[in-house]
């Protein structure tokens, strides 16, 4: 096999490769739209369990919505129309004929839609039409509810898993009394991406708030979680919006409170997609492929035999089923891969590329000493455990290598996280060593806007003070404190994170 | 709250009010398409998890390709386009803007696609498209590949769950090396169906294969089971495909053997989708509302306290939170309901509704002599259980009621399954006592169409020879031995089932 690109030489070339080459996904024939392959799919499923479990503990129950959504529903949100309109999919007839020339199937112009259809980026609006009947008084709420779907945005410019026409996520779309209670749900959410993004992913996360610009189309607060990647360049992994009563405006969901009082239902959404694979693969692969924390692995151990000969194919695989059948007795996950149409080497560099946790190989040699090779996928290092050891072992060793890819990723940025005060230097520095800088901004979008255009970078968001925050930015811990805008030498309230982004 | 019609009264009324008041789902502003609620999402999702552990054991992986399909796809195998290219949502543009005028948004022109693009009513072209990339050798074979997804038929007259125009499903689609191999496969997972609607719905299930006229489209068998509702018409309830070769021809996807010749690969594709939540309502449920099966319930008990005064509310709600922790390790779910917004009679009928296997309420003299008030929803009949006998009990009763239920359905069938032998017969039977009728047939499309035109009955399946199908159909046994086709006198291999269907 060829060698990866390394993340030195060209790091998109790097990620394209380990995409391609871990059999995760691939491009479609349709445009912008990707196959997710058995390999990712099945770590996609993964994080669908864990979130779903997540969502569920914190009071939520999963509903279906229509991916089909009337043109009109999306000019009743005004902000939201800006937002959407501009990229999606427009559903316009609901049939095809034969050609009369017979070389195909056309579209039937007579099964043309009264009313356009579009396929949902997003399903506020399909979904606030609904409360508005489930809500009359406050005994309706709160509703809890998460969809897992499929959604569209018609992007240009499109990239396996970090941006695709079509995409998997869900969406939790959640209706309350009070505005308090609203954002309390908007909060809760957000610490439940970033637990997921910390223990699942093993990617440690910033929480904070959009600034305006960087809003929601329709919400009146974005919250984030922002990821680094390896190239320096910040992710954002998932959103939770608080969106006051302007959907339940826009769609006429009222409901009477115990006074009586009729009022309007504050409303949250929030999402994550498959973009997190992006981010996964992104925070702690390396130049040999694929890393995958144990929490997230399809099998978490590879057992491969190293054929020596025919007498040494029976004793091997015996070995191997032997050892297969410890793994799970310890709860790991196992593959055994005793195919003979391919070398040790083949298979070692293959599973390498995968991202498989540990690897034992089983040889004639090791086997008659009651020991087997074992390699870390994360520090590449081999060993040799007794046989017996091992149902104690790999357990651990997954939780081992589940906290040694978080600290190696915190460690990273809070190597590339900077406090920056002259924006000449900033605009030197983001080029030369990208990461994550906090730097002090007047809080308009006009500022945010210049900064964007000189040098690329955005506000990535406006950390909250609280929660394992100092943690999340490195060593630095007094970005709250006000101080002077980069830029314009105008007050501001304490530092924002400004980094380039995917 | 107002009765449920009766089945008697108005079976298609009393269909249609249990989804709705039962909260399963309800018709969406887009027609046709449904919103599936928080209880009916439960159960299906109950009904993914157990399919895909089925899929799982039986070898397969999931993967997702995309949402919507090249117009030219669509014809390239001759049959499949015939089927499909009548019923489906094509998507033209891919932006909208703002009216000049300020009314909304419409479609603009400017952003028409080269090629229109379909929703998927199903996705064997644009997996096989796929295929062609992946396969080969005999190496890269079977591919055994399973999808959970939405799709989209333009069907003109919906109902809830049983024809609606977006649907849920999953869509299993292999590739193999051999005929026999793909058969196989496609008896293979047959099978696993037939388990799931037995041992999981409680739905008894008679498996055959489709007439040539009832085939799907571009398949050269198509293998189905089929299900009998309580008005005695039958419900296909899943169906699995055997392709033969040729959507390999249709997408050009060839294989070297082991002897490096080249050959088109055998494929299969199976599904069953959103419509067994119909089949589920309809085969076990009574004038009181839903019935449901332990294996699929959202929770298996519910707890209602019998507050009397104020004085009673601790104690009673201490011993709710007691029996719910019972239940849990018994390992039965359960939901505890102690609003005091509603009389416990109001949740009695709720609880009836929505088809909970198990009631128990508590109340204060029960309390004091150590018992509760247990009610089953399959048999509703109501007993005087020791508190201390509950943790053994319920697991053994949520098996009774399993059983039950199965045992219910099949005696139903059997009473509701006829051999007839004259068409004059026949054509009164079916409108007077509707359900399966074994008659002889001679094979002939022209034979089968007359009788659908006349009696609105059609083949439901060539019944399988073998495995509990004996069971399956009642008393009757020797269908398969020859005999004369009931309307032409021709001779006939075997009986088929005739039933009308939903």
């Amino acid at each position: 096999m060829a060698k990866l690109p390394t993340r030195q030489e060209d790091y998109s070339a790097w990620y394209n490769e380990i995409v391609k080459r871990a059999d995760l996904a691939e491009n479609s024939p349709v445009r912008g739209c990707m196959i997710i392959k058995p390999y990712g799919m099945a770590i996609w499923e993964k994080m669908q369990r864990t979130l779903d479990d997540m969502f569920k503990e914190t009071g939520h129950t999963n509903a279906y919505f229509p991916l089909l959504i009337p043109k009109s529903f999306l000019s009743k949100e005004a902000n939201h129309v800006q937002g959407f309109a501009k990229e999606c999919a427009v559903v316009t007839h609901y049939r095809l004929k034969n050609a009369e020339d017979g070389s195909g199937v056309i579209v039937d112009p007579e099964a043309k839609l009264e009313e356009e259809l579009i396929i949902r980026p997003t399903s506020e609006t399909i979904i606030w039409s609904s409360y508005k009947n489930w809500v009359q008084s406050y005994r309706d709420l709160p509703i809890l509810i998460n969809q897992w779907c499929n959604v569209m945005r018609w992007e240009m410019r499109t990239r396996l898993f970090l941006r695709t026409a079509e995409f998997l996520w869900q969406e939790g779309h959640t209706a309350h009394a009070t505005a308090q209670e609203a954002i309390d749900e908007t909060r809760t959410m957000l610490d439940v991406y970033a637990t997921f993004a910390e223990e699942t992913l093993a990617i440690p996360v910033l929480r904070g708030v959009k600034s305006p610009n960087e809003r929601f189309a329709g919400a009146e607060d974005t919250y984030c979680i922002e990821a680094m990647m390896q190239d320096g360049k910040a992710l954002q992994a998932g959103t939770s919006h608080f969106l006051g009563q302007n959907f339940a405006k826009a769609f006429d969901v009222k409901f009477a409170g115990k006074d009586g009082k009729l009022d309007y239902v504050w409303g949250t959404s929030w999402g994550v997609s498959t973009r997190l694979m992006g981010a996964l693969i992104m925070a702690h692969s390396d130049d040999n492929g694929l890393v995958l924390p144990p929490n997230l692995a399809p099998y978490q151990v590879v057992i491969i035999p190293i054929f020596k000969g025919e007498e040494s194919i029976v004793p091997l695989k015996e070995a191997c089923a032997r050892i297969a059948k410890l793994c799970k007795k310890a709860g790991v996950t196992v593959k055994v891969d005793e195919r003979d149409t391919n070398t040790p080497g083949w298979k070692f560099a293959e599973y390498e590329l995968k991202g498989v946790p540990v690897r034992i190989a089983v040889g004639l040699r090791d086997l008659a000493a009651g020991v087997v090779e074992l390699a870390r996928r994360d520090t590449l290092t081999k060993s040799s455990v007794p046989e017996t050891e091992l149902e104690a072992l790999l357990p651990q060793l997954m939780t081992q290598i589940q906290e040694n890819l978080y600290t190696r990723a915190s460690s990273f940025r809070a190597a590339h996280t900077y406090l920056i005060d002259d924006y000449t230097e900033f605009q030197r520095l983001i080029e030369e060593q990208p990461g994550f800088y906090l730097a002090h901004w007047d809080g308009t979008a006009e500022t945010e806007e210049k900064i964007k255009q000189d040098t690329k970078a955005t506000i990535r968001c406006i950390p909250l003070p609280n929660q394992a925050q100092d943690q999340a930015i490195g060593q630095i811990t007094d970005y709250a404190t006000p101080g002077l805008c980069m830029v314009t030498g105008k007050p501001s309230a304490g530092r924002v994170v400004f980094a380039r982004a995917y």
